[in-house]
């Protein structure tokens, strides 16, 4: 198993400056990155998974060694096809802390080889999610300050 | 903008014994302030925005300085429609503390003037909120140490 | 009212072994326990009533002084149909934490003979939730680190 | 071993109305509990051990089935010497919540048939801590809503 | 006794961008807010009270309604001398929450006319301390993005 | 600058199980990882510094790439001395989370290319840490199932 390569699993619905800080930042760290799209009809996302892939490449063109994917179903079986050996998650918060530590060690109770390794979002986008992105934009309001400006146009086109 | 009026902002899915708390401090520390329902279907409110601003209504009538009004839509529109610079929130514990910074954050950035302000809930009603009043009352429960008496006949009819 | 009697009540959709550590420590501890399934549709369970009822009567065979039943409506209101007088929870974190300290404030403002024990989940099991389970399972993934044994059939015919 | 036997260890320097609380209550939960002060010289107590064994017997004069001891040393040799099963705590807040999931760890690890129960504070005590009631009497502040009236003697003594 | 005027307590050993923040935010909110260093030998301060007061003079010259003072003793005995009705605090994290919130309740339950209003750190300085300034400088590191400008000669004189 | 060599700093006074098992897990990620012991005289270790990193050397014997070392000053200083782009920490709980993020924004402040990544303890040693070692050890307790065998001598010797 290679640990070179790096997924980065999330929503992205949409992707925000919060994941796109943390992209860059792992992209300076490891040599192969995958930004995997969660396909979780369950939590009735407001973009399709095309959309959510489509997002990501516009806004992650700029950096060679990012890969834009997606999965459905567990995220160690998705690991384990691909290869990869490490999970990169972003930590904000301290109901998100206890929410990856529950994920993180039943990944690796599942697979033993799977290493989570967490980074902490910068403080200027600690308060912004994919929720807030969406709450705001429902009401008209502006999300430039939340997304990276080249995907406005995909949330304006969502929420007329 | 007159930072004189502040805003009280929340569902009050029905006003609780700690919203009355929190309401009375700052009638006494504020010259006007306003009690705001927040108008959100996403939500499911068991009692209607016109059945949620009568029992306020009610339960404020000893307060000269207090007003309710509802308001759909986002806050930070509400605050300049209104000309309102102050938001007031109350925290009962740690996971509000965390819901309760993102949203001043988020707030502040989509508005620079709108400041929130945070009292801390007395400890005799840290432990009540509106879910618990609506579960209590919906399995025929005693709610009279959860909200104020002159609301009961209100919940009663609508749990009956 | 009997002090002896303790209701260990909860979900159990399905019993795990985080769940079973604390039914065996409880057992060892006090003469009598009842473990009681909590019948709330709200919450959308996968097993019925029946079906979870049976899982802990199977998990529990071992101990004698553990009975097994279920109740709907209040925890208070089943606590004094039986005559028990303390109800047993486990804390498995900080989240855990907050949601227990409001139901057990308010179990004591309405019964106040009601007393709520807590007992901390073992390091092996606190990452174990039914909900994880749950959706292990349904992706085909191996739950048997986190059930006892003899309920795997059970849930492999839940989730084909 | 005795399960029936209960220790509730702790500096008490001095004692609250908080520990009272959960005194009085698990008085009537278990048939013999142990008040147990720690001789803990590296906390440099304000009281020594004599004075606070003294005051909780003043405290608890009233309930028949609660001893008053001190211990020094590990809490677990304590046990075994007392041939005690349950340790008793009480749960204030989140950084109490940390702080005894540890020791309850290894307490249970260093001695595995030791148990920890924790009882919730009351939310009228939730903020009172032997700290507190010292910083105010230093000062010259008044605590009778923090400790017992009949140590308020001692503590004014101490506190000149 | 009038709310209008608040104090804002704190040690501010030495004051940070972080404190600043705060300042300028209750300085547009209240017309006379007095900042008020708290003298208390035991935390062994780096600087002493009048060299904290001298700092805050420079770094608050350009608000007109900000006071500088210092205070020993309880905070509830500054606020009856001074007739102040009104505290100010910072939060910046959920540890702060719960010893502020300790706080809040114990002055509150000692005056009863004594209100907390708390303010969110900006996310900016929401890593900031004096502490950390403290220990930066001590090791000669650079300390110009923790403090105002006006303040940096003072702690290079400290930490030479 | 190098992103392939990592810091993992801490006290280690002395090393636990804890401890070990992110250093084994980190080699398994990382081509060359330098365990690097903190010289901080204000924490009074039970250690001296040659101690700490003779017990690592031992714990370490078995991983190739693994180094020893110490520093003393700020880490961001260590880090560019030694052109190390990554900082390992693990996480046990929410206070260390809190803690290690205002450290972690204050090293990427002071240092931009500096990364902290972070490792959640497993759950079998959530509970350990040095000071529960030394205290345990103090009283004469038995600390085999917390710290690796081979420094148990060193641990005896140090607490006769």
């Amino acid at each position: 198993m290679d640990n070179r390569l790096c997924i980065y699993p999330g929503s992205f619905d949409p992707v925000t400056l919060g994941h796109l800080d943390i992209i860059e930042r792992v992209s300076g760290l490891f040599s192969s990155v995958r930004v995997a799209v969660l396909d979780n009809l369950e939590k009735h996302p407001a973009f399709s998974v095309a959309e959510r892939v489509e997002m990501l490449r516009k806004v992650c063109a700029h950096l060679e060694n990012i890969q834009i994917d997606s999965f459905s179903g567990l995220l160690v079986d998705y690991m384990r096809k691909t290869g990869a050996g490490i999970v990169i998650r972003g930590l904000r918060a301290v109901t998100d802390f206890e929410a990856e530590f529950q994920m993180a060690q039943v990944n690796r109770q599942m697979a033993k080889t799977v290493e989570t390794l967490f980074l902490m979002t910068s403080p200027d986008y600690s308060y912004i999610s994919s929720n807030v992105v969406k709450q705001v934009a429902a009401f008209g309001g502006d999300v430039s300050m939340f997304v990276p400006a080249c995907i406005l146009p995909d949330i304006r086109k969502k929420f007329p």
